[in-house]
C-alpha cells in the first residue's frame, strides 16, 4: 500500500477492517501478556496500535527497538473498540522504527527550570501543541480580519535608532559600531505610512526589558499594530473589538477541540464574540477599585493586581477609556474637554487576565506634539522625522497595539505567559 | 452630505452629476486663469479637482493655505472629462485644508542618500505605495498557500544564543549584560516543532550583518520559512513551486494595476504561473556558466553575477539541486550516491534576479550529523539541543527559507532591493 493516513482520518473516516498506514512518535508504551499496547501520536491526535502475541514475536526485532517518542511507521487494520480512545485501534500486521529513542528526559513530574532548559522537547506535549494550534488560528483570524476590511500589511523595522514609549527598557544592539535598539514598537513607522495607505497594520517581535518578572511579560513578543488616517476614538475601538472577536471566532470554528484539550471552558468565548464589550472611563474604573477595597489614587496607573481585581468583575473585555495624561505617552492627543485627560484605551481581558491592547488617537498638530515632548523632559531633534508627519499634511488619526500572546494567554486560559509561545524569553532565559 | 468616498470608488462607480465628498492629499497643483487644478491622492488613486474661477474666489482663503501634500477634504460634482486621468474629474463646490503642508523637502531630483534619509516622507510616493501593495498581495497569497495545505504558523525566537548559518555575519545583542544574538534564521527551531505539528512555517524578520553592499541584500529582511517531517528533497521543491505561484498567482489578481503603473510587465508573470520550474543540478549549472565564459570551477559557490548570467537564460524561476557539500551548511544530508554533494535546493528567480530560497533536506541521524559538525570546526556542545533532535525520534526531514524583500524586487521588477521595504537597513543607515 502507498500512502499514509493522519490519526484523525483514521479515527474520523476509516471503518472496521479498512487497512490503514500510519507514522508517528510513540506516546505511551505497554507490553502486556505477550500483546504489545502503542499509543501513537502525530499532529492530528492519538490512537491505540495493537500486536496481538503472534505479531509482537513476529515482529519481535523492530518491537525490542520501540521506545517513548521514538518515530515509527506502523500498518494495519482498523478495528472498532469502544475502551480506546477516539472509539477505534489499529491492529498491527506491520511496525517499522524509524529512529530509536531511548530514555526521553521527560517523562512527568519534572520541575519548570528542567523543562525550559529542554524546551525543545517539551514541545512535543499535546497541551503545547494544542496551545500553538489555538494561537496558529487565531493569528489567521486576526489577520483576516484585516485583509478583508481594506486594511494593507506593512513590514516595519526592528532596527532603531528611536525610542517609542521611552529608554528605560530598551535592548542595545552593536551594529557596526553603532548603538541600534530592538523595536519595542512598530507604531511610529506605521504613522508615517498612514499618508499613502491610509489603513494599515504589522505582525511584527517588539522586544522590551521588563524590570519585574510576572506571569504576563514577555521581553520578545509578538505585537500586532495597526493605525488609520482619518480615524477617532469610537472608530478605533470598533476596529478592536471587530478584530477581536474575529480572531476568537476563528479559533472556536476551527480549533475548539484543542481549548477542550488543554481545559479552557469555550462557552465562556462563545459569550464574548456575540456580547458588546462594556467601555468604562478611567475615573469609572477607579471608583470601581476603591469600591473593592483597592487603594489606588486617581491618577495612579493600574498595575496587573488593579487590572485582575478590575477584569474579575467582567464576563467579556472591557474598554477603559480617557486616561489622565501624566500616566500615558507624550503622543496621545489630549481630550479637548479635559486637558488632563487622553484620548486612549485599553482592552482588558476578563477572569483576571487584563491589558491586551493598548491603543490612542494620536496628537497630529505640529505645535501641541512638540510642546508634549518638552513637557515631558524629551529631545525634540531625536522626534524629527515623528514631527514631520504633522509638518507635512497632518491628518486626524488613532491606532493600537495587541499583544498576541497575551490573548492566547486569555484565549487559552493559561495561567502563565510562557506557555503562548514556543520559546519564551525571560531575563534569565534565552535557552535554548 | 455624510461620509466620504475613496477616488477609486469616484472613478469607477460614480456617473456624471453625481456629487462625492473626498478626503486625500495634494499630489500636484497648478492656477491658471483665475481656476484652480488640484491633483489629489488618497490610497486608491489620484483624481482632478476643478476649481472654476468662481468658486476658486468664493474659497480664496482655504485655497490660499493649499500646496503640495497638504491634507485637504474637497466636495464637488463628478464630471466626465476624456483628458483628466481616469476620464473623470470633480467639479469643486467645497474645500477645506486640514493639515498644511509648505515647501514639502521632496520635490523631485533628489539623490539617494537625500531621499533616504527623508524615506518617512519618500514612501508617499505613488511608486513605492504600489510596491508596499505588491508585497502586501504577496505575503497574502504565500500565507494563504501554507494555511489552506494544512501547515502551521508557529512563532520561533529571534533572540537567540546559537548562530544556524555561522557567526561571522551576527548581530550582538547585549541581553542584561549576557550576549545574545539576533536569528539569521528560525530553522532551528521550526525543526524542533516537526515533532509535533509535523509541517510549520513562520514569517520572522532576520538579520545579518553582510560585508559586501550590493543591490539585493537588506541587513535585517522579512524571512518566510517553512519546515516538515517526512519531506523529502522532491516533496519540499513542489512545495517551494506551488508557494512562488500561489504568491504571484495573489497579486496578478489583485495588483496588477500596481505592477503596470511601476512598469513590470505582467505578461512575465503570467507565463511563470503557468510553467513547470525547470530543474539544473549544479554541475550542469557550472558547464552552462562555463560555456557563457564564466570564470567557475567545480566546487565554487555562486555570487550574484554567476547567478545574473544564468538565470537571464530562463524565463520562470529555476531550481538548482545538488551542490558540493563543502560550499553547504553542515546541516544539509548527504547525497546517498556522492558523498561529495549534499540533497540542497536553490530556487533562482529568473531574468538576472537570482536566488529567493535556499533549502535542502536535513542531516536526520545523529552520528552523520555530528561528524558534520566536527569536521567544519564547529563546537558539537553549541549545537547539543540541535543534535538532540536526532537523539529522541528522528525522521527524515527537509525546509526552506524565503526572502520575502527578495522576492518583491523580482515580482516588480525593481532594480535595488531597498524599494522591497518601507525602511531598509544597511550597514550605513539606521534612520529614520
Amino acid at each position: 500500500m502507498t500512502g499514509y493516513t493522519s490519526v484523525i482520518d483514521v479515527l474520523g473516516k476509516l471503518d472496521e477492517g479498512e487497512k490503514a498506514r500510519i507514522r508517528g512518535w510513540v506516546y505511551r508504551l505497554r507490553r502486556l501478556g505477550g500483546k504489545v499496547f502503542i499509543v501513537l501520536r502525530d499532529y492530528s491526535g492519538i490512537i491505540q496500535c495493537v500486536l496481538d502475541g503472534e505479531t509482537a514475536s513476529r515482529l519481535e526485532e523492530e518491537v525490542s527497538r520501540v521506545d517513548i517518542e521514538a518515530s515509527v511507521i506502523v500498518e494495519g487494520v482498523v478495528r472498532r473498540d469502544k475502551r480506546a480512545p477516539g472509539g477505534k485501534e489499529l491492529k498491527v500486521m506491520d511496525l517499522k522504527v524509524v529512529g530509536e529513542s531511548h530514555n526521553f528526559p521527560i517523562k512527568g513530574g519534572e520541575g519548570i527550570d528542567y523543562l525550559l532548559d529542554n524546551r525543545h522537547l517539551w514541545i512535543r506535549s499535546r497541551r503545547l501543541t494544542s496551545v500553538f494550534k489555538v494561537k496558529h488560528y487565531l493569528l489567521e483570524g486576526l489577520r483576516d480580519y484585516f485583509n478583508s476590511n481594506g486594511w494593507w500589511e506593512v513590514t516595519p523595522p526592528i532596527l532603531t535608532m528611536s525610542a517609542v514609549e521611552g529608554g528605560a527598557t530598551l535592548f542595545p544592539v552593536d551594529f557596526f559600531g553603532k548603538k541600534a535598539f530592538l523595536s519595542q514598537s512598530a507604531q511610529f513607522y506605521l504613522e508615517t505610512l498612514i499618508f499613502s495607505l491610509e489603513k494599515v497594520w504589522s505582525i511584527t517581535t517588539s522586544f522590551r526589558a521588563e524590570r519585574s518578572r510576572t506571569r504576563r511579560h514577555l521581553y520578545e513578543y509578538t505585537h500586532l499594530e495597526a493605525e488609520a488616517a482619518w480615524y477617532g476614538m469610537e472608530d478605533m475601538m470598533r476596529v478592536v473589538e471587530e478584530m477581536v472577536k474575529a480572531g476568537i471566532r476563528r479559533v472556536l470554528e476551527k480549533s475548539s477541540g484543542d481549548l477542550e484539550f488543554i481545559g479552557r471552558d469555550v462557552s465562556i468565548l462563545e459569550n464574548v464574540v456575540s456580547t458588546r464589550f462594556p467601555v468604562i472611563t478611567y475615573d469609572e474604573a477607579v471608583q470601581i477599585l476603591q469600591s473593592k477595597g483597592v487603594s489606588i489614587k486617581w491618577g495612579e496607573d493600574f498595575g496587573a493586581d488593579e487590572e485582575r481585581v478590575l477584569t474579575k468583575e467582567f464576563e467579556v473585555p472591557v474598554f477603559v477609556t480617557m486616561f489622565p495624561k501624566k500616566i500615558k505617552s507624550f503622543y496621545m492627543k489630549i481630550s479637548e474637554e479635559n486637558p488632563e485627560l487622553v484620548y486612549g484605551f485599553d482592552l482588558l481581558a476578563p477572569e483576571g487576565y487584563g491589558e491586551i491592547v493598548g491603543g490612542s488617537v494620536r496628537e497630529d498638530s505640529y505645535d501641541k506634539l512638540l510642546s508634549r515632548i518638552v513637557e515631558e523632559g524629551l529631545n525634540p531633534e531625536d522626534y524629527n522625522w515623528y514631527l514631520d508627519l504633522r509638518r507635512y499634511g497632518s491628518v486626524p488619526h488613532s491606532g493600537f497595539g495587541l499583544g498576541v500572546e497575551r490573548m492566547v494567554m486569555w484565549v487559552a486560559g493559561l495561567d502563565h505567559i510562557r506557555d503562548a509561545t514556543p520559546y519564551p524569553r525571560f531575563r534569565d532565559r534565552l535557552y535554548p
